[in-house]
Formats: C-alpha cells, sequence, structure tokens
C-alpha cells in the first residue's frame, strides 16, 4: 500500500483527483436533469416508465419526443464525449509530473469550461458562447495530450 | 516496475480491477445485443449494413428504426453515463486506501445494481425495478466521491 | 513523486499511455468532423447554433437532420462504446506487468482497428469491413480483460 500512499501523496495527482471528480459529478447531475424534464413535462421513452405518472389506458401518449428533453440528452452526450478525454488524458498528464500551478491551470480552465458549455446548452444561451466552451475545453486536453506524447512517447 | 507490482498488490485495488472489468465486460456485451436484434429483426442503421442479411434490390426497406433495438441502445447509453462515472471515481477512491470491506461493498452493489438494470431494461420490467437499480448504482458513486473529495480536496 | 515516475518509466506503461492518447484524440477528431458536416451542410439540432451561418428569419428550417452528420455521430457513438473500454482494461492491464512485446501487439492492434473502423463508417466501405475492424477492436480487449482478471482476480 506504500506505494500508493505516496502516489496519492503528489499535489498534482490530489488536484487531479479533486477536479476529475467534481467535472464527473457534473455529467451524472445531466441524468437528474433529464429525469426532471421528463416527470414534470411527462415525457418518456419507455411505456413501463409512465406508470411513474399515471396509471389510466392513455399511457401510449407519454411516450414521445420533447424537445427540452433532447436538449439535456446532447448536453449529456456532449459531456460524454469531452469529459471522457479529459479524464484519460488528464490522469496520464497528472503521471508525467508537471508543474503544480501549470496542471492546475489545466484542470481549473477545462471543469470551468464544462460549466460553462452545461449552462449555455441548457439555457440555450446565444452562440458563440457554447462553442467558446467547447472550444476552451478542448484545447486543453489537447494541450495536456501534447505533453503526454513529448514526455511519455513510446511507439 | 517495482511500484506498479505492490500498486496491483493492494487489495483494494485487486478488487477494484476484478469488478470494472467485470461490469466493464458487460457494458460490452450490450454491443453484441444490439448486433443480435439487427440481424435476427433485420433493422439497420446504415445501407451497407443490410448485405448481410440480403443482397436483393429491397435492401433500403431495411434501413428503420425498431422499439426493441432502440431500448436496448437506449440501455448502453445509460451504461456509458453511469459506469464511466464508477470507474473513474472508483479508481480514484481506490488510491485513497479504504477499508477493504467498505471497498468492497461499494464494487459489489455497483455492479449488482446495473446487472439488475440491464435485465429490468432489456425485459421491459414494471417499474420501480430499473428506477431503483439505477438509484442504487447512482448513490454508491456519490459515496465514493464523497470519500475522494474529503480524503484529497486539493483545489 | 517518486513513485509515480518509476511508475511512469515502466516501458508497457510508456506504451500505454502513448496509445490511450492517440486513440482518444482519434475519437476527439470526430466532434471536428461532425462540426465540419454541420456548418458546410447547414445542419444543426440547436435553433441558437444556426446564427453561424445565416442571420435571415428562415433559419428554423436548419435545424433538421442529415443523414451524412447522423452516420458521423454514429461513428462517434460506437467510438465511445469501444475506446472507453480499451481504456479502463488496458489500464488495468498494463499494471499486470505484461511482456512488452505482447502489450504492444494489444495497444497497435486495437488502435489500428479502431482507425480503420473509422475509415470504414465514414467512407460507407462495404462490409464485412467495418464489422471486421469492429471485432478485431473487440477481440483485443477481450484478450487484455482475459489477463486482468486471471492475474488480478479478487471477488
Amino acid at each position: 500500500m506504500a506505494d500508493v500512499v505516496h502516489m496519492i501523496d503528489s499535489e498534482v495527482f490530489l488536484a487531479f483527483s479533486t477536479y476529475a471528480t467534481i467535472v464527473v459529478l457534473k455529467m451524472m447531475l445531466m441524468s437528474f436533469m433529464t429525469s426532471y424534464f421528463r416527470l414534470t413535462k411527462q415525457v418518456f421513452s419507455n411505456l413501463e416508465d409512465t406508470t411513474l405518472v399515471k396509471t389510466t389506458e392513455d399511457r401510449k401518449k407519454l411516450v414521445r419526443v420533447d424537445p427540452d428533453v433532447e436538449r439535456v440528452r446532447r448536453c449529456h452526450l456532449n459531456d460524454l464525449e469531452n469529459i471522457v478525454p479529459f479524464v484519460v488524458i488528464g490522469l496520464l498528464y497528472a503521471l508525467t509530473g508537471p508543474d503544480l500551478s501549470t496542471a492546475l491551470l489545466h484542470f481549473r480552465v477545462f471543469v470551468g469550461s464544462r460549466f460553462i458549455h452545461t449552462v449555455a446548452y441548457v439555457m440555450a444561451l446565444p452562440q458563440p458562447t457554447r462553442g467558446l466552451a467547447f472550444g476552451v475545453g478542448l484545447f486543453t486536453t489537447f494541450s495536456m495530450a501534447y505533453r503526454v506524447l513529448t514526455t511519455a512517447l513510446f511507439l
């Protein structure tokens, strides 16, 4: 266990653990947001789910597509497409031994950009707010990938 | 290599490796289930895929949407949305040095909840079976995230 | 930090870091490909995005579904469903201390299969090109999972 304890004692790794956990929790909140919209707007994907709000015969009408629910679902999928690469590349980046201040800058900018992205998506803010937030997050991940590949390249 | 060998010798990390691998393999089985339904029900997303079951002219009719295939695909996406957070947070949790019995409890409850979730989804069991399985998995991941943030917080 | 530096000095772990980063970057390129098709074909999911190409009144018509965009999106989702398991199981596999040559074989075959899969999907090459690429990637991941479970099994 000694080695594991040492690893978790690295400040860069602690910072990575903190920000990765926060941004993954943010991603999980999209599930709650989807459930909230589904229950309040009575919009479901599965017939068996409609019993959660109604027990009468016309339950089949509740199995439909709603633009607000689809918006939250697209935001959730975009999170998966961007937060998963951050977590994978960020973990490898943390193991390359970067400066603490540089690492913190990457982690904070990425996590901030994803919170802005979510607000911009769910509230349908005018572009290019969401596009910029998306791009900043992407750029941060590319920057970390560059360091991983230049430090650890082994083909 | 010594350090890696030591890390993999931690029983909590071995347990994490085992359960993470099992639940990721379960997620991968959803691909087979989708392929199985697509081939037996002759329902495809891409025109070029229809040659797998038919070579005549009316192949275009096979590019369509089928409720059973969509159900399996929703289950697969739900797996991605929940198993990815478990793997990320579970890995960091395993590195915080929890008690073996507490860690095993978390891993077993999560993996069990996801198997129940899949059965409930694919067989369209009455709610709240699937909702409860989903919630138990979410709660387990939150519990591990709580320990990661209280042990390793570094903002 | 010493332990982390040692871990990253393991050649198998360096190789994993390199190939995992490359294949995750490939997955991220699907976002650019989707944006490229959306902007050039003027096809959007959100009304607010249409201002990126048009400012007149008939912007609502641009919120629609296009087969080429959907094709890229299905390829992106398939990447998520397959590359995430590779990264998780590959990381655990790298920690089990496999032979460098065996590990390199797994990593190279998987990453190669996913590049072929993407080309076959986006260019709609005749089957079974894409099916075979998909299957080879899956088999590689299963092979690594087998080693993880036989080396680290702790239930």
